[in-house]
């Protein structure tokens, strides 16, 4: 059996948060959106169907403790949750936080525009907001 | 406690299809792609989380059955689901079977460009195909 290995363009594109019981959690470096990344540790999953029973329902139960997380957190307007893949094969859920301000109102913000990277100061506080509310370890 | 009723904008972009046991089934009304919307049948739902946990499980079910009948009829290389509604807040899931040959890809179909109409023979078939693959009375 392969393991799994987060997928490079996953693991370039994003500063890594720490791991929930199924899923790798990841910040996208894009400091427009608080943006954030599940990734099932599990190896040649494509889609959410091909997970075990078992293992989609830990995935939606992470992805609302994620997504209402931040929604509070960073005070939302709406949740968008996507699962796409088109360019990154490996099974990845994007929680993003929009508001009606944010530049790609109302559409969606994959392909919208490039990305603007956090500034140090920023990745530091989103971050540990973050880790913290999410008790990730690591 | 309100009663569910669909949103006029879901109602006016989509044919319905039938129901499952939470969630009507919508065809969105563009030939370009197969494009089946997933709506809860409770009241006042934005957001996944929101939902209870019961239902949420059956949503993901549903999703999961929904979207694998339609990868293997529809011969897809890439499901996309989601969760957006930036535009129409009630809670409705999104599955798209995605080629490379399809006018948005790689990027998003939300937001790409106007949608394309069914015409009859083609709306009579692929409504055919789902609602015996899924299962829909109505």
């Amino acid at each position: 059996m392969d393991e799994f290995n987060l997928h490079p363009r996953l693991a370039s594109d994003c500063h890594p948060l720490g791991d929930l019981s199924l899923s790798t959690v990841l910040l996208l470096n894009d400091s427009r959106y608080p943006w954030v990344i599940l990734v099932p540790r599990r190896p040649d999953i494509r889609e959410i169907y091909q997970l075990a029973a078992a293992d989609r329902e830990i995935l939606l139960e992470e992805s609302c403790r994620v997504g209402q997380f931040m929604m509070k957190a960073f005070r939302g307007e709406k949740l968008n949750v996507g699962a796409l893949g088109n360019l990154v094969p490996q099974l990845h859920l994007h929680q993003v936080v929009r508001n009606s301000t944010d530049p790609a109102w109302p559409g969606p913000v994959w392909g919208h525009s490039t990305a603007v990277p956090y500034g140090r100061e920023m990745l530091v506080e989103r971050t540990r907001i973050l880790r913290e509310g999410l008790s990730l370890a690591g």
